[in-house]
């Protein structure tokens, strides 16, 4: 089969052996896979990408002198009928594959290819069907979007949080929209790209800032005050005085000194959810957490009810995923896509389709 | 009146005017009064206490060039008789008093003197009556020991956790208490120092390890382990696996490097609650959060409730505080005290007597 190598440190196009299913597997046809920052991160700094994983014990471990496959947000055709499972099946399922009751993520693996190859073996446990009317490109966004529906059930909301989302890219995007699943209003958000701001609106937010121009924690006080709030600590202490709403942020960039600078953003007494994927050593001033009794839930994934959550929601309406696909290559475009990616006003999302 | 007042970057001991009770005010004696590491690191790093305190918001301002008088862990004695308290009465308060309904701290102000003085006016709507048969050395540990008790509040325990505490200075020793009274166990401390680690066994830890030789995390992993539990994903995912005991690790120490290196031993899930003062900048990896999805809850302070509480479980006998009592002073010897502090072995709680 043919696929997007990631080898030697470079994005090539060859053919491989075609992977064969083992007891439990379901051989697929990839019909499509987004690309992720994560990937771009794993390809650019690759030596900080594989360190910092199995210093922190994680899963992505990848030997890079050996060929990768990578690819994990994909939706597939099932080839090979394997029990209640039909070829011509339209399937997508978490990024991992099971063997003799081991389960081995795709998309960082020297072992097993991923969605940037023509073909995938997948776990018959953990295939999902896609509902009829749903499109393979759409259903391949249950990946990413499972991503902020796992932050926003891991930042355990009350009816009283105003959230801000600081960063819209896919997972900036993704949280928004699961945000407005919870019905939780006003969602502020805020990136340096009009483009992103211009797309955060069409998922859901409600107030969408350019943090150049105008602070989204100035934002979230105006949202978060009611009226005849003073601040006074004897009011708070003697009397039933209004307070603010509490703050809620979900830090999405994922970059060096974006926790800090969150942390000194912060209201008093905020959740941060760090959402933003940030594998690059970083500095703070622990006393900002410390005086403003801060807390911060780091996130990863998402549980596999938390995945078919997200093929719900997209296939019955609840997010509407088609303006975060910006573009789509074959096997031939993924080095380009990697490259375009870097882009904020130009991409979203990215589909790489290997049969093209 | 005498006070131990920090001038000019020294300790010295002067005559002030006796602070003058306004309206709502009490005129007390101090007692005594305990010597805090926070006093501490004011007095040596003061600029960065104070730039740091005025960066994040803090009520820790103080203009160094003025005269301060520190001391917030005190006991007194009513002066004069205000509203229900009478002359001779035993009491003890948060360090704050109130002026005009404005709440104003005390031992980082220039306005107002602290413990480290014969007498300071206090907030008759803030003092808490200490109970017959409860020594003013004893009651003055109300405040420290309330630092214990709302950490270990912020903690959100589960009955399941297993605890750790990082550290078992006075802010270790005080949550060890706490997770005393709750009825959790093991509880898990560490420290260094032998002195401390016989000081957490006195206050109720059930394992107690020395870094140096025993990692508190391994401890954590032997008490957190049931029978059966293999860490098979596989398991984990499509069986009913014995699983391990929540991790909870509360940070004791308060110096650079901490967070990172409890956010590198701490298991997969564990809630780390930050209650040591680290004032200084720090480095840490995002991603070892990330990857094992951390939660971080920092915390300063109590309620005045907690406050209360605290008074109680000293009062009533379920926290016993006389092996934290190592010294007592004068005010003459407060900058010696201040200097002895800084030897674990010899110390962990000294007490000012300014009428000595």
């Amino acid at each position: 089969m043919r696929a997007a190598i990631f080898r030697n440190g470079d994005m090539v196009v060859d053919t491989l052996p075609a992977p064969r299913p083992v007891a439990g597997q379901v051989l697929v046809k990839t019909i499509c896979c987004g690309i992720c920052g994560s990937d771009l991160h794993a390809a650019k700094y690759t030596k900080q990408f594989t360190d910092v994983s199995r210093r922190s014990g994680s899963r992505f471990v990848m030997d890079p002198a050996r060929d990768v496959v990578m690819g994990h947000e994909f939706c597939c055709e099932v080839i090979d009928s394997v029990g209640d499972f039909k070829a011509g099946d339209i399937v997508t399922s978490i990024p991992a594959t099971i063997v003799d009751r081991e389960v081995h993520g795709l998309s960082y693996s020297n072992d097993f290819s991923a969605g940037y190859g023509e073909q995938m073996v997948l776990a018959e446990r953990l295939l999902l069907r896609v509902p009829n009317g749903l499109s393979a490109e759409h259903a391949a966004l249950t990946e990413p979007m499972a991503v902020g529906w796992h932050a926003v059930q891991k930042a355990q909301l009350t009816k009283d949080d105003v959230p801000v989302v600081i960063g819209c890219g896919p997972v900036g995007l993704a949280v928004i929209a699961a945000l407005k699943i919870k019905g939780l209003h006003p969602i502020i958000a805020a990136d340096f790209s009009a483009g992103r701001r211009a797309l955060a609106t069409k998922m859901g937010a409600d107030i969408v800032v350019n943090p150049a121009t105008q602070s989204p924690y100035k934002s979230w006080a105006e949202a978060a005050t009611p009226a005849g709030f003073t601040g006074s600590r004897y009011a708070m202490m003697f009397e039933s005085a209004p307070a603010r709403r509490p703050g809620l942020i979900f830090e999405c960039v994922g970059m060096p000194g974006l926790v800090q600078q969150v942390m000194g953003g912060a209201p008093v007494g905020a959740r941060i959810v760090v959402v933003g994927v940030c594998m690059e050593a970083d500095n703070f001033e622990p006393f900002f957490g410390i005086a403003k009794e801060l807390n911060l839930q780091f996130v990863l994934g998402y549980t596999r009810e938390e995945f078919a959550d997200s093929l719900r929601h997209i296939a019955e309406g609840r997010i509407d995923v088609a303006p975060l696909i910006t573009g789509k290559v074959g096997l031939d475009g993924v080095k380009q896509a990697f490259a375009d990616l870097a882009n904020p006003e130009m991409h979203a999302k990215i589909l790489v389709e290997p049969w093209r």
